[in-house]
Protein backbone atom coordinates (compact mmCIF):
# COMPACT_ATOMS: atom_id res chain seq x y z
CA UNK A 1 0.00 0.00 0.00
CA UNK A 2 1.03 3.56 -1.17
CA UNK A 3 0.78 6.26 1.69
CA UNK A 4 2.04 9.58 2.77
CA UNK A 5 5.47 9.01 3.94
CA UNK A 6 5.70 12.90 5.05
CA UNK A 7 3.94 12.10 8.28
CA UNK A 8 5.12 14.40 11.10
CA UNK A 9 6.70 13.05 14.23
CA UNK A 10 3.84 14.08 16.38
CA UNK A 11 1.67 11.99 14.45
CA UNK A 12 3.86 9.11 14.43
CA UNK A 13 3.72 9.22 18.25
CA UNK A 14 0.10 9.22 18.60
CA UNK A 15 -0.08 6.09 16.64
CA UNK A 16 1.02 3.70 19.63
CA UNK A 17 -1.42 5.37 21.75
CA UNK A 18 -4.10 4.54 19.35
CA UNK A 19 -3.36 1.30 18.90
CA UNK A 20 -3.24 0.69 22.76
CA UNK A 21 -6.68 2.68 23.01
CA UNK A 22 -7.85 0.43 20.29
CA UNK A 23 -6.88 -2.99 22.10
CA UNK A 24 -8.04 -2.09 24.99
CA UNK A 25 -11.80 -1.08 23.17
CA UNK A 26 -11.83 -4.14 21.58
CA UNK A 27 -11.04 -6.24 24.58
CA UNK A 28 -14.17 -4.28 26.32
CA UNK A 29 -16.32 -5.71 23.96
CA UNK A 30 -16.38 -2.56 21.77
CA UNK A 31 -17.26 -2.58 17.89
CA UNK A 32 -17.44 0.58 16.88
CA UNK A 33 -16.64 3.97 18.15
CA UNK A 34 -17.13 7.15 17.02
CA UNK A 35 -14.20 10.14 16.56
CA UNK A 36 -16.01 12.15 19.50
CA UNK A 37 -15.55 9.32 21.64
CA UNK A 38 -12.59 7.82 20.66
CA UNK A 39 -10.83 11.13 21.43
CA UNK A 40 -12.43 11.60 24.32
CA UNK A 41 -10.59 8.83 26.15
CA UNK A 42 -7.44 9.70 24.88
CA UNK A 43 -7.54 13.30 25.68
CA UNK A 44 -7.58 14.68 21.59
CA UNK A 45 -10.31 16.41 19.66
CA UNK A 46 -12.58 14.50 17.38
CA UNK A 47 -11.49 16.75 14.51
CA UNK A 48 -7.68 15.88 15.47
CA UNK A 49 -8.30 12.48 15.65
CA UNK A 50 -10.26 12.34 12.03
CA UNK A 51 -7.19 14.63 11.13
CA UNK A 52 -4.40 12.06 12.29
CA UNK A 53 -6.28 8.97 10.34
CA UNK A 54 -6.99 10.68 7.55
CA UNK A 55 -2.53 10.83 7.37
CA UNK A 56 -2.75 7.53 6.83
CA UNK A 57 -5.62 7.47 3.77
CA UNK A 58 -9.17 7.83 5.69
CA UNK A 59 -10.80 4.46 7.28
CA UNK A 60 -14.12 5.58 9.01
CA UNK A 61 -17.62 6.57 7.70
CA UNK A 62 -19.27 9.78 8.36
CA UNK A 63 -21.71 9.66 10.69
CA UNK A 64 -20.83 6.02 11.61
CA UNK A 65 -17.99 6.32 13.36
CA UNK A 66 -14.63 3.48 13.18
CA UNK A 67 -15.05 -0.21 13.34
CA UNK A 68 -12.98 -1.29 16.08
CA UNK A 69 -11.21 -4.38 15.24
CA UNK A 70 -10.60 -2.73 11.34
CA UNK A 71 -8.80 0.67 12.62
CA UNK A 72 -6.58 -1.32 15.18
CA UNK A 73 -5.57 -4.02 12.30
CA UNK A 74 -4.94 -0.94 10.03
CA UNK A 75 -2.96 1.11 12.46
CA UNK A 76 -0.93 -2.12 13.67
CA UNK A 77 -0.23 -2.91 9.70
CA UNK A 78 1.27 0.87 9.38
CA UNK A 79 3.31 0.29 12.67
CA UNK A 80 5.02 -2.61 11.73
CA UNK A 81 3.62 -4.90 13.96
CA UNK A 82 2.60 -7.86 11.68
CA UNK A 83 6.33 -7.86 10.08
CA UNK A 84 7.81 -10.13 12.72
CA UNK A 85 10.24 -7.97 13.97
CA UNK A 86 12.59 -9.48 16.09
CA UNK A 87 14.40 -8.35 19.57
CA UNK A 88 17.52 -8.75 21.73
CA UNK A 89 17.59 -7.27 25.16
CA UNK A 90 21.80 -6.85 26.29
CA UNK A 91 21.68 -6.05 30.16
CA UNK A 92 19.72 -8.51 32.28
CA UNK A 93 20.15 -6.60 35.51
CA UNK A 94 16.71 -5.45 37.31
CA UNK A 95 15.39 -3.34 34.62
CA UNK A 96 16.24 -5.82 31.81
CA UNK A 97 14.86 -8.38 34.05
CA UNK A 98 11.62 -6.86 34.41
CA UNK A 99 11.18 -6.35 31.13
CA UNK A 100 11.69 -9.53 30.02
CA UNK A 101 9.61 -10.74 32.47
CA UNK A 102 6.22 -8.27 32.37
CA UNK A 103 6.21 -6.93 28.69
CA UNK A 104 4.25 -8.32 25.80
CA UNK A 105 6.96 -8.48 23.15
CA UNK A 106 4.52 -10.30 20.96
CA UNK A 107 1.41 -8.48 21.88
CA UNK A 108 3.74 -5.48 19.76
CA UNK A 109 5.17 -8.30 17.16
CA UNK A 110 8.41 -8.78 18.45
CA UNK A 111 9.83 -11.62 18.92
CA UNK A 112 12.53 -11.91 22.10
CA UNK A 113 14.98 -14.33 20.79
CA UNK A 114 17.57 -14.09 23.55
CA UNK A 115 19.36 -12.05 26.12
CA UNK A 116 22.64 -11.22 26.44
CA UNK A 117 24.58 -10.38 29.83
CA UNK A 118 28.46 -10.92 31.27
CA UNK A 119 27.39 -12.32 34.61
CA UNK A 120 28.24 -15.91 34.82
CA UNK A 121 25.83 -16.54 37.40
CA UNK A 122 23.41 -15.94 34.71
CA UNK A 123 25.05 -16.71 31.40
CA UNK A 124 23.38 -20.13 30.45
CA UNK A 125 20.21 -19.64 32.31
CA UNK A 126 16.43 -18.49 31.41
CA UNK A 127 14.31 -15.96 32.38
CA UNK A 128 11.13 -16.03 31.91
CA UNK A 129 12.17 -18.92 29.01
CA UNK A 130 14.47 -16.68 27.58
CA UNK A 131 18.01 -18.01 26.88
CA UNK A 132 20.54 -15.58 28.31
CA UNK A 133 23.95 -15.92 26.43
CA UNK A 134 27.78 -14.48 27.01
CA UNK A 135 28.15 -11.01 25.51
CA UNK A 136 30.80 -12.51 23.93
CA UNK A 137 28.66 -14.21 21.58
CA UNK A 138 26.91 -11.22 20.60
CA UNK A 139 28.00 -10.99 17.23
CA UNK A 140 27.97 -14.47 16.21
CA UNK A 141 24.38 -14.65 17.03
CA UNK A 142 23.62 -11.43 14.83
CA UNK A 143 25.53 -12.84 11.87
CA UNK A 144 22.90 -15.77 12.48
CA UNK A 145 20.06 -14.58 13.40
CA UNK A 146 18.15 -11.68 11.96
CA UNK A 147 17.89 -9.64 14.69
CA UNK A 148 16.34 -5.81 14.07
CA UNK A 149 15.91 -4.32 17.68
CA UNK A 150 18.41 -4.21 20.39
CA UNK A 151 17.39 -3.41 23.77
CA UNK A 152 19.89 -1.87 25.49
CA UNK A 153 19.78 -1.95 29.23
CA UNK A 154 23.52 -2.15 30.36
CA UNK A 155 25.45 0.20 33.23
CA UNK A 156 25.98 3.86 31.30
CA UNK A 157 29.32 3.33 31.10
CA UNK A 158 29.17 0.60 28.84
CA UNK A 159 26.50 1.92 26.77
CA UNK A 160 28.50 3.83 23.94
CA UNK A 161 30.59 0.66 23.23
CA UNK A 162 28.02 -1.54 23.42
CA UNK A 163 25.81 0.54 21.07
CA UNK A 164 28.58 0.99 18.84
CA UNK A 165 28.98 -3.36 18.65
CA UNK A 166 25.21 -3.25 17.75
CA UNK A 167 25.41 -1.25 14.93
CA UNK A 168 28.51 -3.08 13.50
CA UNK A 169 26.63 -5.81 14.01
CA UNK A 170 24.12 -4.60 11.74
CA UNK A 171 21.13 -4.46 14.61
CA UNK A 172 18.73 -1.93 12.71
CA UNK A 173 17.09 -0.06 16.26
CA UNK A 174 18.12 0.48 19.09
CA UNK A 175 15.43 0.93 22.23
CA UNK A 176 17.95 2.40 24.48
CA UNK A 177 16.92 2.56 28.66
CA UNK A 178 20.57 3.68 29.32
CA UNK A 179 19.73 7.25 30.13
CA UNK A 180 22.56 7.90 27.54
CA UNK A 181 22.42 9.71 24.75
CA UNK A 182 24.02 7.69 22.18
CA UNK A 183 26.00 9.14 18.88
CA UNK A 184 25.43 6.53 16.23
CA UNK A 185 27.97 6.36 13.76
CA UNK A 186 25.41 4.56 11.05
CA UNK A 187 23.23 6.85 9.91
CA UNK A 188 20.70 4.20 9.16
CA UNK A 189 20.45 2.25 12.91
CA UNK A 190 17.13 3.95 14.62
CA UNK A 191 18.01 4.81 18.31
CA UNK A 192 15.38 5.45 20.40
CA UNK A 193 15.57 6.14 24.13
CA UNK A 194 13.39 6.11 26.84
CA UNK A 195 13.75 8.49 29.42
CA UNK A 196 12.27 8.21 32.57
CA UNK A 197 13.42 11.88 33.35
CA UNK A 198 11.09 13.01 30.78
CA UNK A 199 8.08 12.05 32.13
CA UNK A 200 8.73 12.85 35.85
CA UNK A 201 9.71 16.19 34.85
CA UNK A 202 6.41 16.82 32.98
CA UNK A 203 4.44 15.83 36.28
CA UNK A 204 6.55 17.50 38.14
CA UNK A 205 5.29 20.75 35.80
CA UNK A 206 1.60 19.59 36.11
CA UNK A 207 1.70 19.49 39.90
CA UNK A 208 4.05 23.08 40.04
CA UNK A 209 1.04 24.79 37.93
CA UNK A 210 -1.79 23.67 40.10
CA UNK A 211 1.08 25.03 43.30
CA UNK A 212 0.67 28.09 40.92
CA UNK A 213 -3.12 28.53 40.73
CA UNK A 214 -3.61 27.50 44.85
CA UNK A 215 -1.29 30.20 45.49
CA UNK A 216 -2.49 32.88 43.16
CA UNK A 217 -6.49 31.53 45.03
CA UNK B 1 6.72 34.95 38.28
CA UNK B 2 4.06 35.56 35.61
CA UNK B 3 3.89 33.23 32.58
CA UNK B 4 1.78 32.38 29.88
CA UNK B 5 -0.44 29.30 31.61
CA UNK B 6 -1.61 28.39 28.26
CA UNK B 7 1.49 26.50 26.84
CA UNK B 8 1.01 23.33 24.80
CA UNK B 9 1.30 20.27 25.64
CA UNK B 10 3.96 19.60 23.07
CA UNK B 11 6.36 22.34 24.40
CA UNK B 12 5.21 21.24 28.23
CA UNK B 13 6.70 17.78 26.98
CA UNK B 14 10.02 19.21 25.29
CA UNK B 15 11.00 21.13 28.39
CA UNK B 16 12.21 18.44 30.25
CA UNK B 17 14.14 17.43 27.02
CA UNK B 18 15.59 20.91 27.36
CA UNK B 19 16.59 20.71 30.40
CA UNK B 20 18.30 17.32 30.10
CA UNK B 21 20.12 18.78 27.15
CA UNK B 22 21.25 21.57 28.99
CA UNK B 23 22.49 19.30 32.00
CA UNK B 24 24.77 17.27 29.77
CA UNK B 25 26.09 20.44 27.74
CA UNK B 26 26.96 21.61 31.09
CA UNK B 27 28.80 18.73 32.36
CA UNK B 28 30.76 19.13 28.68
CA UNK B 29 32.17 22.33 29.86
CA UNK B 30 29.98 23.80 27.52
CA UNK B 31 29.26 28.26 28.71
CA UNK B 32 26.83 29.17 25.65
CA UNK B 33 25.18 27.74 23.14
CA UNK B 34 23.29 29.26 19.71
CA UNK B 35 19.51 28.35 19.00
CA UNK B 36 20.98 26.64 15.98
CA UNK B 37 23.39 24.61 17.70
CA UNK B 38 20.82 23.81 20.27
CA UNK B 39 18.60 22.39 17.94
CA UNK B 40 20.96 20.01 16.54
CA UNK B 41 21.77 18.48 19.17
CA UNK B 42 17.89 17.79 19.75
CA UNK B 43 16.43 17.28 16.62
CA UNK B 44 14.56 20.72 16.23
CA UNK B 45 15.23 24.05 14.26
CA UNK B 46 16.52 26.83 15.48
CA UNK B 47 12.95 28.80 15.29
CA UNK B 48 11.53 26.20 17.13
CA UNK B 49 13.89 26.14 19.81
CA UNK B 50 13.55 30.39 20.01
CA UNK B 51 9.50 29.75 19.35
CA UNK B 52 9.19 27.20 22.61
CA UNK B 53 11.83 29.69 24.84
CA UNK B 54 9.81 32.57 23.80
CA UNK B 55 6.53 30.92 25.58
CA UNK B 56 7.91 31.19 28.76
CA UNK B 57 9.48 34.94 28.82
CA UNK B 58 12.33 34.68 26.27
CA UNK B 59 15.64 34.35 27.77
CA UNK B 60 18.86 34.59 25.10
CA UNK B 61 20.26 37.36 23.62
CA UNK B 62 19.98 38.37 19.57
CA UNK B 63 23.25 36.65 18.39
CA UNK B 64 24.71 35.70 21.85
CA UNK B 65 22.90 32.49 22.09
CA UNK B 66 22.03 30.80 25.22
CA UNK B 67 23.57 30.90 28.48
CA UNK B 68 23.70 27.26 29.45
CA UNK B 69 23.83 27.52 33.28
CA UNK B 70 20.93 30.27 33.14
CA UNK B 71 18.89 28.65 30.53
CA UNK B 72 19.17 25.40 32.74
CA UNK B 73 18.03 26.66 35.82
CA UNK B 74 15.30 29.05 34.77
CA UNK B 75 13.66 25.61 32.69
CA UNK B 76 14.57 23.51 35.44
CA UNK B 77 12.66 26.61 37.81
CA UNK B 78 9.78 26.06 35.32
CA UNK B 79 9.68 22.64 35.75
CA UNK B 80 9.22 22.94 39.66
CA UNK B 81 12.72 21.40 40.08
CA UNK B 82 13.58 23.30 42.86
CA UNK B 83 10.05 23.04 44.88
CA UNK B 84 11.18 20.00 46.90
CA UNK B 85 8.74 17.67 45.42
CA UNK B 86 8.72 14.19 47.19
CA UNK B 87 8.15 10.78 46.08
CA UNK B 88 6.92 6.80 47.34
CA UNK B 89 7.43 4.39 45.13
CA UNK B 90 4.54 1.39 45.16
CA UNK B 91 5.80 -2.21 44.42
CA UNK B 92 9.43 -3.22 45.20
CA UNK B 93 9.71 -6.06 42.29
CA UNK B 94 12.11 -5.79 39.76
CA UNK B 95 11.05 -2.60 37.89
CA UNK B 96 10.80 -0.89 40.84
CA UNK B 97 13.50 -1.97 42.25
CA UNK B 98 15.70 -0.90 39.16
CA UNK B 99 14.21 2.79 39.33
CA UNK B 100 14.93 2.80 42.78
CA UNK B 101 18.76 1.46 42.12
CA UNK B 102 19.35 3.81 39.38
CA UNK B 103 16.60 7.29 38.64
CA UNK B 104 18.91 9.85 40.12
CA UNK B 105 15.73 11.60 41.58
CA UNK B 106 17.45 14.06 43.45
CA UNK B 107 18.79 15.35 40.42
CA UNK B 108 14.92 15.70 39.20
CA UNK B 109 14.25 17.52 42.26
CA UNK B 110 12.68 14.91 43.77
CA UNK B 111 13.19 13.32 47.44
CA UNK B 112 12.56 9.53 47.74
CA UNK B 113 10.82 9.21 51.19
CA UNK B 114 10.09 5.36 51.19
CA UNK B 115 8.79 2.43 49.25
CA UNK B 116 5.74 0.43 50.28
CA UNK B 117 5.70 -3.46 49.59
CA UNK B 118 3.43 -6.50 50.82
CA UNK B 119 5.94 -9.40 50.39
CA UNK B 120 7.40 -9.88 54.16
CA UNK B 121 10.36 -10.93 52.78
CA UNK B 122 11.75 -7.09 51.33
CA UNK B 123 8.95 -5.67 54.62
CA UNK B 124 11.56 -3.59 56.39
CA UNK B 125 14.32 -4.18 54.63
CA UNK B 126 16.48 -1.15 52.42
CA UNK B 127 17.09 -1.08 48.62
CA UNK B 128 19.67 1.93 47.63
CA UNK B 129 18.89 3.53 51.58
CA UNK B 130 15.19 3.74 50.94
CA UNK B 131 13.03 2.04 53.85
CA UNK B 132 10.56 -0.08 52.60
CA UNK B 133 7.47 -0.37 54.51
CA UNK B 134 4.46 -2.54 54.37
CA UNK B 135 1.53 -1.40 52.27
CA UNK B 136 -0.67 -1.54 55.37
CA UNK B 137 0.73 1.44 56.39
CA UNK B 138 0.08 3.58 53.36
CA UNK B 139 -2.56 5.98 54.24
CA UNK B 140 -0.83 6.47 57.81
CA UNK B 141 2.34 7.28 56.30
CA UNK B 142 0.90 9.84 53.77
CA UNK B 143 -0.85 11.57 56.80
CA UNK B 144 2.17 12.07 58.38
CA UNK B 145 4.39 13.24 55.56
CA UNK B 146 3.27 15.97 52.71
CA UNK B 147 3.59 12.95 49.60
CA UNK B 148 3.09 15.07 46.64
CA UNK B 149 4.00 12.03 43.87
CA UNK B 150 3.68 7.91 44.36
CA UNK B 151 5.30 5.85 41.89
CA UNK B 152 3.17 3.02 41.05
CA UNK B 153 4.38 -0.14 39.95
CA UNK B 154 2.32 -2.84 41.73
CA UNK B 155 0.52 -5.61 39.55
CA UNK B 156 -1.87 -4.78 36.87
CA UNK B 157 -4.68 -6.69 38.84
CA UNK B 158 -3.74 -4.46 41.55
CA UNK B 159 -2.98 -1.07 39.92
CA UNK B 160 -6.58 0.61 39.38
CA UNK B 161 -7.23 -0.30 43.62
CA UNK B 162 -4.05 1.31 44.44
CA UNK B 163 -4.67 4.17 42.52
CA UNK B 164 -7.47 4.49 44.19
CA UNK B 165 -6.00 4.42 47.86
CA UNK B 166 -3.66 7.15 46.61
CA UNK B 167 -5.80 9.55 45.44
CA UNK B 168 -7.64 9.13 48.30
CA UNK B 169 -5.04 9.35 50.77
CA UNK B 170 -4.04 12.71 49.27
CA UNK B 171 -1.04 12.23 46.41
CA UNK B 172 -1.14 15.18 43.74
CA UNK B 173 0.18 13.09 41.05
CA UNK B 174 0.46 9.23 40.33
CA UNK B 175 3.67 8.11 37.96
CA UNK B 176 1.92 4.98 36.50
CA UNK B 177 4.51 2.10 35.14
CA UNK B 178 1.79 -0.39 35.40
CA UNK B 179 0.53 -0.04 31.81
CA UNK B 180 -3.06 -0.16 32.82
CA UNK B 181 -5.26 3.09 32.67
CA UNK B 182 -5.76 4.51 35.62
CA UNK B 183 -9.51 5.87 35.75
CA UNK B 184 -8.96 8.87 38.34
CA UNK B 185 -12.05 9.90 40.55
CA UNK B 186 -10.39 12.83 41.86
CA UNK B 187 -9.59 15.81 39.05
CA UNK B 188 -6.64 16.89 40.82
CA UNK B 189 -5.25 14.14 40.99
CA UNK B 190 -2.19 13.86 38.08
CA UNK B 191 -2.06 10.63 36.20
CA UNK B 192 1.59 10.38 34.08
CA UNK B 193 1.77 7.16 32.80
CA UNK B 194 5.08 5.74 31.35
CA UNK B 195 4.04 2.85 28.30
CA UNK B 196 7.04 0.95 26.64
CA UNK B 197 4.86 -0.03 24.52
CA UNK B 198 4.01 3.07 22.84
CA UNK B 199 8.54 3.79 22.71
CA UNK B 200 8.61 0.53 20.73
CA UNK B 201 6.01 1.06 18.35
CA UNK B 202 7.59 4.27 17.17
CA UNK B 203 10.39 2.28 16.55
CA UNK B 204 8.70 -0.59 14.89
CA UNK B 205 6.86 2.09 12.39
CA UNK B 206 10.68 3.80 11.59
CA UNK B 207 11.99 0.39 10.67
CA UNK B 208 9.04 -0.66 8.96
CA UNK B 209 9.41 2.47 6.78
CA UNK B 210 12.96 1.98 6.31
CA UNK B 211 12.17 -1.55 5.12
CA UNK B 212 9.19 0.28 2.70
CA UNK B 213 12.31 2.49 1.22
CA UNK B 214 14.48 -0.81 0.93
CA UNK B 215 11.23 -2.37 -0.96
CA UNK B 216 10.96 0.19 -3.51
CA UNK B 217 14.84 0.54 -4.79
Amino acid sequence: MKRNTKVSTAVIRRLPRYYRHLSELQESGVVRISSGALGKSMGLTASQIRQDLFCFGGFGQQGYGYKVDLLKEEIGEILGISRGHTLIVLGTGNLGRAIIQNFRFSANGFDLLAAFDIDPRVVGTRIAGVPVRHTDELEAFIAGNRVDVALLTVPIAAAQRMGDRLAAAGVRGIWNFTNYELACARQDVIVESVHFSDSLLALSYMISQQEGVEEEL
